[in-house]
C-alpha cells in the first residue's frame, strides 16, 4: 500500500533507487498470448536512455532489460512478467556534503520527514531512474492496445517559451530530433534557448501531449476511476508534473457552456464532431473520438546556479550542486507520459470485459 | 473494482442516482473515537444544496443526511459509517424523448456504449447528485483533520474571465457571496456576467482553489500514490473538471529552474520560503508549507440554446433542452474539491502512522 | 481497508450493527443487464430469518430487503447497487450490567482492545445480523452463476455427533426440515438431541458442505488468490466457523499420494474421475468437476448456564447470560456459507474475462 | 489483480517460475528503519531448501538471495524491497512427452483451461519453487514481528498417521530432524514410513501447526478481514494445502457451547484462561492469548506408481512420472506457513496503527 502498485488488473510494481543495484517491475494480470520479447520493451525503454544528445545527462547507462519470468516461448503464460534494469554507471563518490543538505525542488527533507532518514545518493527512489520501471511495463501494455487497434502518439508541445505550430504537426519527426517536437521549424530556436540556459547552469520545464486513437467507447468508470481521474493519477504520478488537462482543460474554465459543447456536423455524408474539447471522454468514459491529454512538466530542480537552501539542521546554506544533470527534462519524459497512459487504458479496457451480462454469455456460454 | 471505492485506508463507497430513492456513501476505516453527530456532515451538504441563489438550479432538495452505522454515542466506533440522503424531488416527467438523445457535453452517449443501455432519468449515476455522497464522507475527513491541525481553505478562483484579485482576499466572505469568491469585488460583475448568460440560455466555467496548511511534512508515498497524483485523481475524478495544478502547475512550465525552486530566506531571525511554487510538496510528499492546488471546472453542459446532437441511431438532430440548470456549477463545486482533497489528505496521513518502526514501538511496545 | 470490503471486480462492501438503525451492502461492479428485483433476494434473506422454528433465536426481524440503487426498470445499469434492511427489533433495554462483561467466546474483551470502548448492545458489528449483508450480495452473484449455468447446494453436514448419511441424500428436502439436512432420517435424532441442550441452557455446532457444478474449468488465480485461498478467506470470514476443507481436506493428510489423486476411467465410452479428492480444484484453479467445500461452525457462544468469565476490570465473574439466542447457528448459517461462495466464484469468473488476449480480440475486435 | 500480490500494508508481490532464470518477491510497504542484510533472509530459506535429508528432492539449489533494492547502509528505507533468486537447477531435457499430459493431482490441465496453453516445465508458476518468495517475504515480516515482542512456532503434527505427543514438546528439537517434528520419539517410525513409501514410489502428507504469542489483543478486522479469515487465505493459498483450522478447529463442531467457551480461572492470583479453544482470536480479532492454527498438506501428488491419468485430447492413458520428487512435502513447507503467517499478522498489526484517534494524536500532536 506504499503506493509502488498501479492498476487493478494489469497491475504494476514498481522498485528500485537511482545508486542501487538495479529498477525492474512486475506486472502482474498481463493477458496470456501475447507475443513478446525484450527487444520489444527495450525500444521504449532507448526512448528514455540517457545520454543521445547534448541536451540531457551524460549518465552512461545501456538500460539493458531482462524478461525474468511470465514469459515463456516469446508468449505472455499470464502469470507475472519480472523485468529488471541493472544500473550501470553507480560511480562511488563522497555524498558526505549531499546528505544533510535539502536541495530547492528535491525531495531530499519530504524523505527525511517520512522515514526518518533516507538514501541520499543521487535522490534514491525520487531519482528520474525510477521511470524506467513505468516505461518498461507502459511498453507491454501498449502492445496490447496496439494489437487492439489503439495508437498512441506523444510529443513535446512546448519548451519553455517555445511552442508546437500544429499546422506543422509530423507525427513522424518526434523521434528524429532531440526535443520530440512534431514541428521541424522548433528545433532550431530550441537549441539556441537551451544552449544559452546550459552556459549559465540553469534549465527549462515544458507542456507534453499525448493524442490516443482508436480506443473504444465505453471504457472508464462512472464515478472515482474516470478515465481523466485515472489519467490524471497516472500523469501526476510521474516527478516534476505539475499540472493535468484533458481536452481544452484549463482553457474550458473560460468558455460558455455554447462554446465549449462539442456540436456534431454532416461532412459529406458522416457525422462527425465539429470540436473536441472534451478531450474525447464524459463522464469520465470514452466517447470513441480520438483522446487528447497534456501534461505541465517544471524545469529541472538540479541548477549549477548558486541557490539559498537549507540542510537538515534547518539553517539557511548557499548551495552549489555539481554532476551530470538534465538541463530539459521533457524530451526524456514523453516516453514516461505516454507509457504511463498505455498502462491506465488497458487496465480500464480490461476492466471493461466484466462489465455486461452479454459479455460475461459471449465468454463462458458460447452465444458468441 | 468498478470505481466507485476510493482511499486505502479511509475507503469511501458511494452510491446512487439522480432520481433513484436517494444517494448515499459507506466509510470504512473511519478512525475509532471521534465525536461525530450528523449536523458536522450536514453543514457542508448544505453548502453544495441546491436552491440557495439565482445562480443555481432551483431544485428543491432538503439533502438532509442520516448515520445509519458506525456511530454510538455520538462517536465513531471504528466500524462501517453508513450514509443516506434521500432524493426528494425526483419529478416524475416523461423522458421518452430523452432517452434516445445524446446531449452534448454530457456522459448519455457513454454509458450507452458501456454497460449496452443506461438509465436516463436525469443523468442518473453520472448526474451532479453522486457528490453528495463525496461532500458527506469528506466531512468526516475533515473534522479529523481538523482536530490534528489541518485547515483547509477553498473557493473560487475565477469564473469565465472574472479573476480575484489575491490583494483583495478574505476568508470570511467565502460563504456570504454566491460564487464562493474570497474577493468582495468580484460579486457585481460576476453577477452581471451570469446574469446576461443565464438570459440567453447559456452558462459559464471557471477554476477552484483549495490551499492547505497544518499538514505535516512527510505524507504522500514516493511513487504512484504520491500527494499530487492522489489528490488530482481525487479531483479529476469530479464531473465537469478539466485540469488540475499543483503550486505554479501550468505556469512552472515557463519558468527556468532558477526561477521555479523555491528558495529560503531568513525572515526576522526565522528560516522561510521565499516562494512556493512547489505547492507544498516535492517528490509527492508534503514539506510542511502550505498546499496549493488548483481545479479547472467547465462549463455546465446544459444549456438552452439549440444545439446539433446526435441521438441513440447516430442521426443529426436539432436538440433543444428543458429544465432546470446550474448555469455556473462552480460554486456548488468548491465543498466538493474540498472534501475530495480532506479524503486524500487523511487516507495518506493515515498511511503514515505504518512507515517508520519508531511509531510501531511507540504505539505497541510503550516505548513512547 | 478496515475489511468491510471484500471481492475485487463484484466487490462487496457491508456495514451496520445489531441494534443501529439497519444494515446493508453496496455491490459495485455487478454486470449491467442482469433481470433483477427485490423478490431475488429476499427468498435467501428469508432462509436465515430467524423465529422459522424452535430451534433458533425468537427475535422478530422480517429483514425486508430494499434497493436503492443500481437497478432500472428491474435491470442492473452497472452503477452500485445499495441494499438496505432496517432493523425492527432493536429492543430498548439495560445494558448498563452486559457492558463491563467481556463474554466467553465472543468478541466483546477484543472490540474493546481494538478500539478502545464498544458498541455494547447486542454484539454491535460482531452480530449474526452482519451476515444479512453477505446473504443479501450472494443472493445477486449467484443469480448471475445461474444464467451462466453454475449451481450450488449447500446443506447441514453434522451437528454434533449427529452426521448426514450420504446414501439418503435428496437436495430437494434441505429447506423442508429446520436443521437444513438433505437426510430425513436425521432430523428426528437431531430434534431429540437439540431439545435436550435448550432444556439445560446449552448450545450445538456442525459442520455445512457445499457442492458446485457447472463452474468452468480454468477459474481461480495461480498464487495468492487461488480459489481455495479465496474460498477459505471467504468463509472463515464468517463468525464462528473455526476450520475449512477442501474435497478430502484434512483426511487428504492421512492418505498417500497414490490414495488422494484422483484417477481417471472409462465409464461406458465416458472419461470421468474416479475420485474427487481434490474437490474440484488443482494449483488453485478449477477443473471442470464438482467442487466440494466445509465449513466447522462452533457452538453458539450465547448459553444460559453459569460461566467463569471476566470484566473490563480483569476480574473474574460469575456470568449468567440470559436473552434469547439460537441454541444451534448452522441451520440459519447454511444460506450465509452459500452465498459468501457465490461471490467468491462469480469475482473470480469476472476476472477471468481479462486473461486471454483471444477473449479481448472477441470482445473488442469482433473477431468471434 | 491476477493475484500475485498479497497484503494491504505490507504487500508483498512474487513472481517467477520453476524453471525459468528465477524467482523473486517484492515487498513495499516495509516500515523504515529495520535492520536487514542478506542473512536475515537466507537462513528462512535454507530453511525449505531442497537437498538436506533423503526424504526431500535431491534438486540442487542454493537459493541464495539478493536484496536488489529499499536496503541502505543495512537498514530498510521504507521503498520497496526487490529480493532476487536465481534457479540453478533448472536442467535441459526433454518435454515432448509432459507437455501434453495431464499429471494427476498437478495443476497442468487448469492451467491450459485457463491460459489456453501454458508453461509445461516443472510445473512452472504452480511449482514449489514459488514458495521461495514467501518465504523470504516472510523472513522480514517475521524479524518485525520479533522486535516487538511477537514468536511464532511452527512444527509437523503428524505425517501420515503419525501425530505428535503434546507431552515430548521440545521446541529446540524441530530444525534438528529431517520432519521438522517437535517430538523426537516420532523420528525413528517416520524414517520407516517414508522409506517404505519411498520403495514403491509413493508419497505421504500431514499436518502444520503454528503458535503465536505475544500478539498484542485487537489485531485484525471485524468481518471480511477477519484475523482468521485472512490466516485461512495466507495458508490455503499455499499450494497442496486442503485444510485450515484455528483453535480447536473441526473439533469445536462436536463440542457443546459450554464445552468449546473458553472460561477463566484464578491460578495463584492470576486469571487465566482455562483452555483455548478459540485459538486466541474472537470475533476475528486477537484477544492477547496464544495464537494456534494447523494447515492439513496432501501427499505429493508426484508419485512413481502407474497412475490412468487423461492427456491434453482428453484421451486415457497409463502415466509413470520419472524425476526428482519429495515423499513428503510437510517438513519443508513448515517455513512456508509460519513466514505467510508472519506477513499476515505484520499486515494487520501495521493496519491496526489508524484505528484509533487516540494514536492518531499520539503520532501526530505530541501527545504522547
Amino acid at each position: 500500500m506504499a503506493g509502488s502498485i498501479f492498476g487493478k488488473i494489469f497491475t504494476i510494481t514498481t522498485w528500485g533507487e537511482s545508486h542501487g543495484p538495479g529498477v525492474g517491475v512486475v506486472i502482474d494480470g498481463c493477458p496470456a498470448g501475447l507475443e513478446l520479447v525484450e527487444r520489444d520493451i527495450q525500444l521504449d525503454l532507448n526512448k528514455r536512455r540517457p545520454g543521445q544528445s547534448p541536451f540531457c545527462t551524460p549518465r552512461d547507462e545501456a538500460d539493458k532489460v531482462k524478461i525474468l519470468s511470465g514469459v515463456f516461448e516469446d508468449k505472455t503464460t499470464g502469470t507475472p512478467i519480472s523485468l529488471l534494469v541493472y544500473n550501470k554507471d553507480h560511480r562511488s563518490r563522497d555524498y558526505t556534503e549531499i546528505m544533510d543538505t535539502y536541495r530547492p525542488g528535491h525531495a531530499d527533507m519530504a524523505y527525511d520527514a517520512k522515514y526518518g532518514f533516507r538514501d541520499y545518493r543521487g535522490g534514491g527512489r525520487s531519482s528520474g531512474r525510477e521511470t524506467i520501471a513505468r516505461v518498461a511495463a507502459g511498453a507491454i501494455a501498449k502492445k496490447i492496445l496496439n494489437e487492439l487497434g489503439v495508437q498512441l502518439v506523444t510529443y513535446t508541445k512546448s519548451i519553455g517559451h517555445l511552442t508546437i505550430n500544429e499546422a506543422n504537426f509530423e507525427a513522424s519527426i518526434i523521434y528524429e530530433n532531440p526535443f520530440r517536437f512534431p514541428d521541424s521549424e522548433l528545433v532550431e530556436p530550441c537549441e539556441e534557448y537551451l544552449n544559452a540556459l546550459i552556459k549559465e547552469g540553469n534549465s527549462a520545464g515544458g507542456v507534453i501531449e499525448c493524442r490516443v486513437n482508436g480506443l473504444p467507447a465505453g471504457i472508464g468508470q462512472p464515478v472515482f476511476d474516470k478515465l481523466d481521474g485515472l489519467l490524471a493519477h497516472a500523469i501526476m504520478s510521474i516527478g516534476a508534473i505539475k499540472g493535468v488537462e484533458i481536452g481544452a482543460g484549463f482553457g474550458a474554465t473560460k468558455m460558455t457552456g455554447y462554446e465549449n459543447n462539442d456540436f456534431y456536423k454532416d461532412d459529406h455524408g458522416h457525422i462527425v464532431k465539429e470540436s473536441n474539447n472534451a478531450g474525447g471522454m464524459t463522464g469520465g468514459i470514452s466517447d470513441g473520438s480520438e483522446i487528447i491529454i497534456r501534461a505541465g512538466v517544471k524545469a529541472t530542480p538540479s541548477i549549477h546556479l548558486e541557490q539559498k537552501a537549507i540542510n537538515r539542521q534547518g539553517d539557511l546554506i548557499d548551495l552549489v550542486i555539481g554532476g551530470r544533470h538534465d538541463p530539459v527534462i521533457v524530451p526524456r519524459a514523453v516516453i514516461v507520459v505516454e507509457n504511463m497512459i498505455a498502462v491506465t487504458l488497458l487496465d480500464l479496457l480490461l476492466q471493461q470485459t466484466a462489465t455486461q451480462m452479454d459479455y460475461l454469455k459471449k465468454l463462458f456460454k458460447n452465444d458468441a
